[in-house]
């Protein structure tokens, strides 16, 4: 699979995760390493990732999910940001962790594991992401920002309805078929 | 190339671009389904694409740019985004078409060609972007958030020098080489 197909193909998983089925280190140091790849705003680096695989503090970040989300996940992607000002004071946090986010979900797929983006969920006004970050012992100016679950699909993966491509892309001008 | 292979070699390109090497209305097209391929909040697919390469627009395109950037470039991209909030009033837009972008980035350098993230440039307080959704002439409720010159590079692509992976990624505890 090329990454044309790999990006078509990877979807959000929202299902069980196999218990015996971790990722190891080295898969977990390539999916960081593809985050860390990922462009960012004046090439500030805001982004940073810990791995959790010790199971006291999977455990730990469970307890504290609230609703519970990923009950079966073995593994978890942290995913901090710095708010560092780029150019001109503005902060492109968000952008740089998204995009490094979106490699990290490409590379757990391309590994054959699973994943989902849970942001909302923690960043909430529950404020989960703080509760985390105290597990972690994070030190001062790291946020958690997204959590990532890395297993082995139980469940068969499906992509969400999504609109057409007539309905989101279009060539010169929008609404128009071709316009050259 | 796999796809992680892929992501550790994609660097974003501010060189020139040869005049002779336009990227096919076919390719245009997998590169934005890429970008629809990216996850959204709530599935609210707030991010859309208009591909220019109408040799007019483009040039009209470069010619509101201030400061000059992508100056060879024979075609853009451009990210459009609609500022529709997903659950409880939150946005999620901003994650929403940095995910798009990451993916497409890597699926133009898998097609063997470059480009680069401008979004700074165009929405900082000149809101040159505002001037490209006049020229598209896009309908309300759509903005212009970043531009992707596609094209064939001229020069060499060289990445930016980055942190460590010892200062941005760890194992359970932040700082701390292996915890378990």
């Amino acid at each position: 699979m090329n990454t044309i197909e790999r990006i078509m193909d990877r979807h959000c998983y929202r299902g069980e995760y196999l218990s015996d089925c971790l990722p190891t280190r080295e898969e977990l140091k390539i999916i960081m390493e593809a985050g860390m790849a990922a462009p960012s705003g004046c090439n500030k680096q805001t982004t940073s990732f810990v791995a959790v695989d010790d199971p006291i503090l999977v455990a730990r970040i469970k307890a504290v999910l609230n609703p519970p989300l990923a009950r079966t996940a073995p593994v978890f992607l942290c995913v901090l940001t710095q708010r560092i000002p780029a150019l001109r004071n503005i902060c492109y946090a968000v952008q740089d962790y998204s995009a490094a986010i979106e490699n990290m979900l490409l590379a757990i797929a391309e590994l054959g594991y699973q994943s989902c983006w849970y942001e909302g969920q923690i960043t909430d006004e529950k404020r989960v992401c703080d509760k985390i970050a105290e597990i972690l012992e994070l030190p001062s100016g790291y946020e958690v920002v997204c959590l990532l679950p890395v297993g082995k699909a139980k469940d068969e993966v499906r992509g969400p309805k999504k609109k057409t491509f007539e309905e989101r892309a279009w060539f010169n001008r929008l609404g128009v078929e071709d316009r050259t």
